[in-house]
């Protein structure tokens, strides 16, 4: 909802005057709306937009060189008035000739030809071209009859980089229709924006639905579903727009510009979820895709939707598409003097998991080691789904799939190294860094710290002997302590490893085996994974977190145990 | 809402696949992130930016020539691993050394530290400048605990330009340290966002209320207040920096660049309408303005929420701040051979309105119009609230405002043309375009085009007999039936028009004096207004509006009447 305004009723107009004080490098106001600031060396047809006002970037952030001349600002989602578009036209004309360009809504049509008339009438050649991409408004051999959507972003880009080049008036309107013409777009909502000072919405859709082929101003889209994935959402934009193409283009070979659009409230990330697998199936349709763009370009408030847009290129086209453009929202151009990277120069990447000398006895040990993640990633994999009711009770419930995912990256991992002769410190490291980028999530990050401390205690040179696993393990210790801000009784994972690793020490201290310290240390570890549980100490986190995690245990401390004991099965096995 | 996904857990490894695929032209991927797809003729120090996803453009969207040479991408509002940290910044490196810059938050410290001891131990020059600018997040004298936000692009602006430059590390390093120590922000929030597959948002405000220092990850806030007006917002902004302000900067003559970030769902809109007072209250204060910035660029996905980012210039930062770049997000250059425009090359807006020659009968004709829109400006004046009020029954309540304000300007505007020896057209367009322009909606279009189409009907030479009246209103009805889709029966204006004008038409023909005919088609006209709260006839609309608008006129339609009165009441003082 639109929560930031002064007098609803003057909403337009200080939303204008504040934008043009913050794009004054590229735009000057004038009554109606706001025209270029700057000029370049020879006049050009000048390229006018506009529409109604809750669109940024569309219109005004669209004005600037390479782009529109001028553009028409009308109140909110209310067309721009003849006096308005006239203005707004008069001043951008730069005496050769003046294109008229907007999407296809009733009420900007006839305020945009009167004001063409009134151009004609001053002796000026004014021209219009019409946007109606959405392919939704009308059927196929209704073209004309569709509306505009964010296929306004191709055509005013398109007219603009023409009249740049220094085309005449004809080849402006020419470029301009073929770029309507190649150009397709479908839309879905999720929602509406609701407009400065009113109650509610302009429209709404049912939670978990998804309307189709709504317009940008709420206007009825013809069909309602529940909202898909990211990918399902992809396929129903690239299935429509495929079919939908211009007459004559062949898929096989065709260079198409897709445009991913979101209305406002549907964000970066999500949109790149989805663009992820649009890309994926234009490419598998044999398509070449270029300069793509995911943004908003032509928005509706903090609407909830998002639409697709496909520009099918030719040589012409894709040469005004790329040509630079400078304005306040969409801006194109080249540092000069860039080369594209290349392979070699990013080998260094594979550098840091190189895999270095080491000794024989170290290359034993990374032997074993490995053998110990696939345990350890088996039991895991077995485990998950309890870990993960766990930590359902207190925590997010990520923790289950976070570990298997972590271990079995960390086995892939150790496997690789240990196969290449890597020593015991390397083989932990890969391990590691492997677990803290697939894990994910603090456990992650934790496992893959400990792990790559081990590490740096064992090396890759010496024998790993017991002495030295225990101070491998006491390091592990240190690590999980300086990573966060848990102390001993916070329960916390801190409540199993700190008695396991002292436990561990004091036996070895006292001339145990490893086998035989390994074992009581991870029978301490259990009892105090289990002691995580206990009703009084738990009080305090039972505040904050709801009675439900009374009585159950920590999910980080029970799975450290778990491994603990994975780990004395694999030491018994090799012994 | 977060709605837009596959599997919540794979949500930022798929939303950086999809950032690279639609930004090949900027960016490579790499574990961890992206690093720049391009390098220039010379290696420079590389900058390394990073932090958890979810903040778009921030982080990987600020990659490319100028700005970022690589950014470690994490999980969800997660810091990315050490591991991830040094395989960006070991693919980034050009062999000048690396700057690390990123968010002053807990993880990310840790991660980063870690990654930059692995970078030292491999030889490589690495060093670390935090962004410090939430001015909320710790007091005056504890700047370092403060954490970063919006700040943060300013701090890799600089540091990105620096090392494009070809500055050194020691010197790169020291310019973003003086852009941190330069910077300063106020962030407030409205409400949170929902990430990919979670039931509820990561906070909550109380509707009506505004977080005040919140964080872009939810954490507390300050204070909660009332949403002030945007002119509020703007003034708390402005007044917290202000003070905040670096030490030594005096106001007087300081020279400042304010960065205007919404946070997803507070739109672009309203941030112009907020950024509008800023520019005024900083103007105000002494302060010299630098290139503003209006948008998102440092996210919380869909978060409502607005920060302020001042950045105090010296001539070290404005080159660099100025400087060109170009990235998936962020860009800045210059197309080369522009000046900008002149105040002569816009004169041609006033000639839009200049006024012609007309015969002294229109003159005296011209006249009569502008008494005649004085009375009808009077009239609306009064009434105002009361078609407000109808119109609020049935629809959005602005006619009464819209009529008001529309009337007043074409008051002024016949007045002013009249004053300057205007004939009746000429008279009558300037009070069209100005009720049209002021009016606002519907109605202003309306009544602009029918004031256009009278002028056009009466023109500026002949006499405006009788007959020539009855023309020039049965082209307003034309003008009226052409503009929108509404049919006689269909209960508006149109109802009060077609009647009014068929009437008098009638009359003229019969012979009646214009008064008399005049008076006879008004008397029609308010009949057929009231006839639009007929309960049958209006049926159909009140199953879509509720049946509050049963028996309640068309507020159009009333207006109408109620102007076709008031000017009977002038022609009869003129007779």
């Amino acid at each position: 909802m639109t929560r930031l305004f002064n007098d609803p009723d003057d909403f337009a107009e200080e939303m204008i005057e504040g934008f043009a004080a913050a794009s004054a490098r590229w735009v000057r106001p004038v009554t109606g709306g706001v025209v270029r600031a700057t000029r370049g060396a020879e006049p050009t047809v000048a390229v006018v937009i506009g529409g109604g006002s809750g669109h940024y970037p569309a219109f005004g952030g669209l004005v600037g060189p390479g782009l529109a001349h001028g553009a028409a600002m009308g109140n909110l989602f209310a067309s721009p008035s003849a006096h308005q578009v006239h203005t707004v036209a008069t001043a951008a004309h730069e005496g050769r000739g003046v294109l008229l360009s907007f999407g296809n809504y009733a009420g900007d049509v006839l305020h945009f030809g009167q004001a063409q008339e009134r151009m004609r009438a001053a002796g000026i050649d004014c021209r219009t071209v019409l946007v109606t991409d959405d392919v939704w408004s009308a059927p196929k051999d209704e073209l004309e009859r569709r509306r505009g959507i964010a296929g306004d972003l191709v055509v005013f880009k398109i007219a603009g980089a023409a009249a740049e080049a220094g085309h005449d008036l004809d080849d402006v309107e020419r470029l301009a229709r073929l770029a309507n013409d190649r150009t397709r777009s479908s839309g879905v909502a999720f929602g509406g924006c609701t407009l400065p000072g009113a109650d509610e919405p302009l429209f709404d859709v049912p939670a978990g639905r998804m309307a189709v082929g709504l317009g940008i101003h709420g206007e009825p889209g013809i069909d309602e579903v529940d909202i898909p994935t990211a990918a399902g959402l992809a396929e129903m934009f690239v299935t429509k727009l495929l079919d939908e193409r211009p007459a004559g283009v062949d898929l096989a070979g065709a260079r198409v510009v897709p445009i991913l659009n979101g209305l406002g409230n549907v964000k970066y990330e999500e949109l790149f979820v989805v663009y992820r697998t649009i890309h994926t199936l234009l490419t598998d349709a044999g398509v070449e895709i270029v300069s793509p763009e995911v943004g908003e370009f032509c928005t509706s408030f903090d609407m909830a939707g998002a639409s697709l847009t496909l520009l099918w290129l030719d040589d012409e086209l894709e040469q005004l598409w790329l040509a630079p453009c400078d304005t306040p929202a969409f801006r194109r151009g080249e540092v000069s003097g860039r080369r594209a990277v290349e392979d070699a120069e990013l080998t260094a990447l594979d550098d840091a998991h190189e895999i270095g000398a080491a000794s024989d006895a170290s290359r034993a040990a990374a032997a074993v080691i490995s053998r110990a993640f696939a345990a350890v990633a088996a039991m895991l994999d077995a485990h998950a789904d309890e870990l993960g009711r766990i930590d359902r009770i207190a925590g997010d419930g990520d923790h289950g799939i976070g570990m298997q995912r972590g271990s079995r990256a960390a086995d892939q991992a150790a496997a690789g190294a240990a196969g290449s002769a890597a020593g015991a410190q390397t083989t932990l490291q890969h391990a590691g860094d492997a677990w803290a980028d697939k894990g994910g999530g603090t456990s992650g990050a934790i496992w893959g710290e400990m792990l790559v401390a081990l590490g740096a205690a064992v090396g890759d040179e010496d024998a790993v002997t017991a002495d030295a696993v225990g101070a491998g393990v006491a390091a592990m210790k240190d690590a999980v302590m300086s990573f966060g801000k848990a102390k001993p009784g916070d329960k916390t994972m801190i409540d199993a490893i700190v008695p396991f690793s002292d436990d561990l020490t004091e036996r070895l201290a006292g001339g145990d085996t490893l086998i035989d310290a390994w074992s009581h240390a991870a029978g301490v570890a259990t009892a105090a994974a289990e002691a995580t549980s206990n009703l009084t100490a738990r009080l305090g986190r039972a505040r904050s977190h709801g009675d439900r995690s009374l009585g159950t245990p920590d999910p980080g401390a029970v799975s450290f145990a778990l491994v603990a004991h994975t780990v004395l099965d694999v030491l018994k096995k090799e012994d």
